[in-house]
């Protein structure tokens, strides 16, 4: 990323994403263009609804945490009529309960989804979700991919997801600051005859571009150069062993908070492999996270909105491996004693060390 | 810009972020907060728009070149009035034709203008613009500074500028990807009050967080980490002299093209000092640039809309030197040589040095 800047105009751009191209489809899924996007991940998420919804349209939001959360918020500015369809906070949306909605709600245009809700480290069941959307109804499926395409298995095409958005700072390993959109031939219909005024965000802009091997405005060079690379690592190592490595380091995370009897937020069926939301019942999870920052300047994160200072959250994907994951557990283990809980030290990392063996065995 | 990435919600990007607000507002001239947002510098021109224009209102573009056009364009895309009052491209736009014009059209709520037009090289009477307009409506002056900012003198406050944006790849010597937008107490009424959707481009939000040294949406911390050094550059050298080196370039540029006869796009008096346009009357400018870039790997840029094939452009801002100018202007002189143009080898780079020994003298 420290490459000296080149022309945005000329042909070392051109060549750049003309290589990018083809290695975003594959990890997207989809024969379809990638859009990127210089912007937060929440610039993706309003691409989305800018492009997607015309004014006076009315929409459906799973909201399973946060981020789906954050599409019921960008789609209120835009006076959109949302409904909102809630799941408790630590579980996936219900396939059956869409089904239900939709069928007694038949205006909805378009559905709204979070493949990882990050908030709770939720992984919804996004390709049954796309399933009953389009069983029974003719709307789109939008879906926020920012904090897992790239570390799990995502087949945009096969499983029907008409928006697909991620950003580059999670399972894409590099610096926040680009978000790439992807959009299906119905999405793209539904865009071109769209109404709502929108110029920076305007999809059809970076289709148009893209089909010259360019961007309709400056991108973030840096980031390019860097996502070049990123795509190299992601073919070196091959997507089916990226995933694999993810679930193993969810596996590991998870039994490793069992084997200390600390009760994990979601249920094994809807967990993340990007990421570990955990709820503990006798000690304070701000307290930790303080500790940890303090004595080992190890960053986890505590739980949003009316999650806030009952969780904390162990990210896992990306630039990561299981040995990441089994120093966070032995640093985890030295916190959880300091703030007061007692427990067999070793125990977390030991069930963590069994997974990985046990994984490697069946290999 | 490659440190390891921090928590963008923890205690170091709050450090960062207080560390680069002062320096922000010393290079607009400004005691407002200075907004960062990641995005090209199209998204800060539309965060302009789309903060200060109500649905609704009318507006009044001073296009005098491809980014005067671009306002044009974004408000068009929020089916906004808009009144174009346009200049020969290469000339800057006329405050008495403005006072006119807003004497005429009393309905005129914001008056759009461009401080350096990159496309060709003029540096627009921005502080007589802003006094015109206050002086003959309660319309709010935005100002466009991508291309020139941190490179000329810039008095946002003093000269009345109501919103003014600049980007992260022009004077500021970063790579593209943030845009920096601040406003008056006056922009600020009007932006509260204003009714025009918006979310990620959403002015207040930013403040908001500001205020409590964060960001909304994740920032690209990366291009932070490359601010707060290049900060860091601008205060060493000292603003004056950052000013005085970028008018020396181009003086140095300009005595070159008159020395060589080769006509310049603008008068000496609407010249930039960051970006010089040579309209060449004997020798093609593209078959130049392709030359150029083939023989010493050097980008020139060409011309925009209806001047392209017409003009090449010299950038000489930001993390450049007097030194830079004087091998720009030999490369140059082989180039012109090669595309068939009689000239005194010499002459070009002569005339540049002489001004540059002037310069010295005066000091």
């Amino acid at each position: 990323m420290t490459q000296p800047m080149i022309g945005h105009r000329g042909q070392e751009t051109k060549a750049l994403l003309k290589s990018i191209k083809p290695k975003l489809q594959g990890i997207f899924g989809t024969k379809e263009d990638v859009l990127i996007i210089t912007g937060s991940g929440t610039a993706g998420l309003e691409t989305a609804v800018v492009n997607t919804v015309n004014p006076g349209d009315e929409v459906l939001v799973l909201v399973t945490g946060a981020f789906g959360d954050r599409f019921v918020k960008i789609c209120d500015a835009y006076d959109i009529k949302v409904h909102r369809l809630e799941a408790t906070w630590g579980e996936a949306a219900c396939p059956e309960e869409v089904k239900t909605y939709l069928l007694a709600n038949k205006k909805i245009k378009v559905v709204f989804t979070t493949y990882c809700e990050t908030s709770t480290g939720v992984l919804n069941p996004v390709s049954q979700l796309a399933n009953v959307v389009h069983e029974n109804s003719d709307a789109l499926v939008v879906v926020d991919g920012v904090s897992c395409v790239g570390g799990v298995e995502t087949k945009m095409d096969e499983w029907g997801i008409d928006v697909l958005v991620t950003g580059s700072q999670k399972a894409f390993m590099l610096p926040a600051g680009l978000t790439f959109v992807a959009a299906s031939e119905k999405a793209w219909k539904v865009m071109e005859e769209n109404k709502q005024s929108r110029f920076y965000l305007n999809l059809i802009k970076y289709r148009d571009r893209l089909a010259d091997d360019s961007t309709p405005f400056t991108p973030a060079l840096s980031l390019l150069f860097g996502l070049e690379q990123v795509l190299n690592l992601f073919e070196e190592e091959g997507l089916e062993n990226v995933f694999a490595r993810h679930t193993l380091m969810m596996n590991m995370t998870r039994a490793a908070m069992k084997a200390l009897d600390i009760p994990l937020l979601t249920s094994d069926e809807s967990a993340s492999p990007t990421v570990t939301a955990v709820k503990p019942s006798d000690f304070d999870p701000e307290m930790l996270r303080k500790v940890l920052k303090k004595e080992f300047g190890l960053s986890i994160a505590g739980g949003q909105q009316h999650l806030k200072g009952q969780i904390f959250r162990i990210g896992h994907m990306g630039y990561c491996s299981p040995a990441d994951v089994l120093q966070i557990i032995g640093i985890l283990e030295i916190g959880i004693v300091k703030v007061g809980k007692m427990i067999n030290l070793g125990e977390g990392v030991k069930a963590a060390q069994e997974i990985y063996l046990q994984q490697e065995a069946l290999v």
